[in-house]
This record gives structure tokens, C-alpha cells and sequence, in this order.
């Protein structure tokens, strides 16, 4: 498995991680960065993550592999640009965190060229973004999960998942509709969550000495709120019916907790903690992979 | 400003790190552990974090200095074995998340000694729990907010700051209603929804998926759920009104987002996204110090 032309369209995090691990891998010789920001391409072939660029989606439809990474949001334009120049053989796969909404965009943009697109997430990620922030290591023994289509050759399916292996990853498969929710729970949520306590804090008279007086609790509990605005409306636009549902079991579950805490039910408290501490603690000793 | 002899009770993170700050500031020459667990302590010793070991609080009357570190729920028990032999001249004060419990319990137990207690919190820890995670530097560069009562003495209260700055504190003055309040949303609510959330997960059918399809991002989210249950069952009581009240504002913020989130008003979730962000990174850069 090696590429000649990889296409990186949306040179950010994880496009330039995936470029520099391909490269790592040695499995791919040139990688173009399509994008909008000149200043983030040119920082990008700067640090080696591409090696030319292009400003035009059109621009990578000559390659034989093309990664999207942009915002969700960006899919179709992307994909409809490509399109007319994507030849046979090549192929195109993503990054995006959500996945019906990508594959319902790569049918209407692709047309009958859809079975060359690969859909995949791969989940890692951190809450820095830019082509600054892309480094080989990122994918190293994280799940990148494909949800291919029926159209999809197996070979081709086999050929991305030998890509992300050769980026060190453990490649899974999934449905587009479990992957969602799936994602919209232990992903999106989270998200969402950091976001709203932040801003709840914010939004007080007393911001300055809330944040002041805050520790590395509240620091790591919030650490996705320094995630990218853009990216993450389009991935809560996109998988807003999940979404909105993971936030609705959340608030049912906050409603359950408040009777316990209003009557100072201390061993009903501690059960749940006790619960929580050893769910989590077996979840880092590996215990759910 | 020195100690003889220190008594620490409850020798877990935060009373085992501020013993072992003390050694390494050079203020104070011998540390008597006490504690109801036999491991703990010898294991505390055979570490260094102190230097005896006594299973009764009375006998710690007889310090300098005696540091109360258990969960708060113990503090009127252990101060009312402490009251009897407490020397004039001898110091108490606390590492307790909540303040107006404390006080309440310091003043029914200590009686017409209760100027000898100088209540304190230092706005540090982890979820680590135990004498093996105490560290010497755990509050360096941390705040240590104390809640003096009217009845100590201007130079005791000094002597108990002193003591926190050769531990590299930096140390705050706050009536214990409104560092309750505070504390309540920068770090008894978010200890809360992280053992929330991952009860949530955990007792669905599909548990195994949802922790084994997620990674750093909820790991982080989550890492105060790892806390000490007991601890974090007498904070939750202790302050359950203010707690009560925390979480009451976080669901109506919880409320107002979701019809966002319904309607896919990207136009709002980004405004709320980039807000949130940008006083995170302000935080982040010491701007609320």
C-alpha cells in the first residue's frame, strides 16, 4: 500500500497528522495542503506537514488519495469540486466527526463516483487545531472507525484501512447511524457540556474571582471549551437529533441526582460515586477495549 | 515561624503533601501522623511524609500545629477528641473543601478554645487519593483561601498564612458563606457531573461501547470522577444548598441551549462556542488572577 499524491484538504489537525504519518510510514511520497488560510498552508509546508500547495478542492482530484478535514459543514462544496476531475482508482476518504450527514453530502456531491469515498473518523483529537498543532504520533493506538458504504469495493475499504494502520491506528467499522450515536454520547456531549460551564461562569458578575479561585478540577473538566468553534457548531448542527438527545438523558439524570443531594442522602451519594470511580477506573485499565 | 511538632490528621493528598511541604520548607522538625487506616500510615512513614504514628486524635493535642485532613463529616468527632488536652498556645487548622460546616463543627467542639482553629482550604488536588500521592510540592504556586474567625487572633491567623507560604502558597482571605458558594461551582459542581456522566454511561447496555469509542477528551472530562467517594460525599452534603443551587443554574443553562441545538442555530451554538473559549484561554493566561 503506498500513495503518490496524497491531497489533504483542510490542513489542520488532523489532516496535517494524518499527512505527516502517512510520510512517517514512508508510504507516501508527495502530500498537497488545499485550503482557505494562505498563512496556516504556508506554516504547513514550513514544518514539512505538506509539501505544495493548492487553494482549489478542484486542484486535488488528480491525486490518488484525497483526505478531507475540514468542518463538516464544508463536505459538499468540497466534494462537488472534486468531483469532475476525480479519476478512477483514486480515492477519498475524511476525518469528520460525524458521519450521516458526510455520506449523505459525498452522495449528492460524488454522484455515481460515491464508491470511491471512504468515510471515516478517526477518534483523537485535542482542543488545539491548526497545521501547527499536527504531529506523527496522534493516531498511535487510537481507533479510527470506517462506516464505508454498500457501493464501496472491498479492496478500497482494505486500502484506507491500511492507510490508518500504516498511521498506527486499530482500525473498527460502524454503521453511520450508531456511529453518531455512539459519538454524540461520549464525544459531542462532553463538548456541549464544556462549553455551557464556561460560559454559565462567564456570564456572572463574579467571573473574576470564580476562575480565580478554580483549580486544575476545572481546568481539565473544561479543557474541550478551548476546542474550535466552527468545527464543533457544524459537528452539533450535523448530529443535533443525537445530540440533543444524550443532553436530554443528561438532564434526566441531573433531575434524579438533585432529590439525593436536597436531602443530604449521603449513602445514596457515596453509591454513586463509588459506582462512577470504578467504572472509570476499569475503562483506563483497558477494561472496555 | 516554626513548628515543633506537627500533627496531621487524616494523612491522605492534601495533609500528607502539607507535612512533606513543611519538611521541605524546614519549619517543622517532627510529623505525627494519625488516622484510622494501620496501611495508610505506615506506608505514609515508610515514605517520609511523617515520622510517628498515633490512631487517637487526643493525641495530637499535645503539637504545635495540628492539620485536620479527613472528610469534613469527621471534623466535629476529631476535634472534640482534640479539645480536652489542646494546649494554649498550640494551633488548629484544616484542609475541609466546605467552610461553614467546619466552622459550625469547630465551634460545638472546641467550645471557648475555638479561637485556636483557623479554618483554611488550599485550592489543590487530584483525584489521587492517600498518603502515597502526597507530594511536597502540590501547593506551590497554589491559592490557600483561609476563613478566619472572629475570635483568633490576628497573629495566629499570620502564623497559619506563614505556615501555607513556606509551603509556596499563595494565601486569600474569604468568609466561609462566600468561598462556599464559590467553591460550589468551580469545583463541588463539576466533581458532580463527571461522576454523573459516567453513571450515565455506565448503566446503559452498551457501556462497553460508548467508553470503548471514546478517548482523551471524555478521559479529561471525566477525571474528577476518579475523586475519593467519601470525600466527595461529605463535600456533596455539606454544602448542599449552595450545590443544589450550582446545578439548578447549570440546568437552566442546559435549558436555553437546547432549543440551539434543536432549531440548528449554528449562528448561536458558534457565538456561545468562540465565547466560551475565549474567556478560557483569558483564564488560561492568568487573566482572572
Amino acid at each position: 500500500m503506498r500513495f503518490e499524491r496524497v491531497a489533504i484538504v483542510g490542513v489542520g489537525l488532523i489532516g496535517g497528522s494524518f499527512a505527516l504519518a502517512l510520510k512517517a510510514a514512508g508510504v507516501c511520497a508527495h502530500v498537497v495542503g488545499v485550503g482557505r488560510g494562505a498563512a496556516n498552508l504556508e506554516s504547513a509546508r514550513r514544518l514539512g506537514v505538506i509539501d505544495s500547495i493548492a487553494t482549489d478542492p478542484a486542484q486535488a482530484a488528480g491525486c490518488d488519495l484525497v483526505m478531507v478535514a475540514t468542518p463538516v459543514a464544508q463536505f459538499e462544496r468540497v466534494l462537488s469540486a472534486l468531483a469532475p476531475g476525480l479519476r478512477a482508482g483514486s480515492l477519498v476518504t475524511d476525518g469528520g466527526s460525524t458521519k450521516r450527514d458526510v455520506v449523505a453530502a459525498a452522495r449528492k456531491a460524488l454522484g455515481d463516483k460515491v464508491a470511491q469515498f471512504v468515510p471515516g473518523h478517526p477518534i483523537a483529537g485535542a482542543e488545539k487545531s491548526g497545521a501547527a498543532a499536527a504531529k506523527a504520533d496522534l493516531f498511535r493506538d487510537r481507533r479510527v472507525i470506517l462506516t464505508p458504504l454498500a457501493e464501496n469495493a472491498p479492496a478500497d475499504v482494505a486500502r484506507i484501512e491500511a492507510a490508518w494502520q500504516a498511521c498506527g491506528a486499530r482500525v473498527f467499522r460502524m454503521d453511520p447511524e450508531t456511529h453518531d450515536e455512539v459519538l454524540a454520547a461520549v464525544s459531542h456531549l462532553p463538548h456541549l457540556l464544556a462549553y455551557a460551564l464556561v460560559k454559565e461562569f462567564a456570564d456572572r458578575g463574579n467571573a473574576a474571582q470564580l476562575f480565580g479561585n478554580s483549580a486544575g478540577g476545572l481546568r481539565d473538566f473544561t479543557r474541550l471549551a478551548s476546542s474550535h468553534p466552527e468545527m464543533w457548531r457544524d459537528i452539533c448542527v450535523a448530529n443535533r437529533d443525537k445530540l440533543a438527545a444524550e443532553l436530554g438523558a443528561f438532564e434526566d439524570r441531573l433531575r434524579a441526582i438533585r432529590p439525593l443531594l436536597e436531602a443530604g442522602d449521603g449513602a445514596a451519594l457515596e453509591k454513586l460515586f463509588a459506582d462512577a470511580r470504578g467504572v472509570r477506573e476499569k475503562w483506563l485499565q483497558g477494561g472496555f477495549e
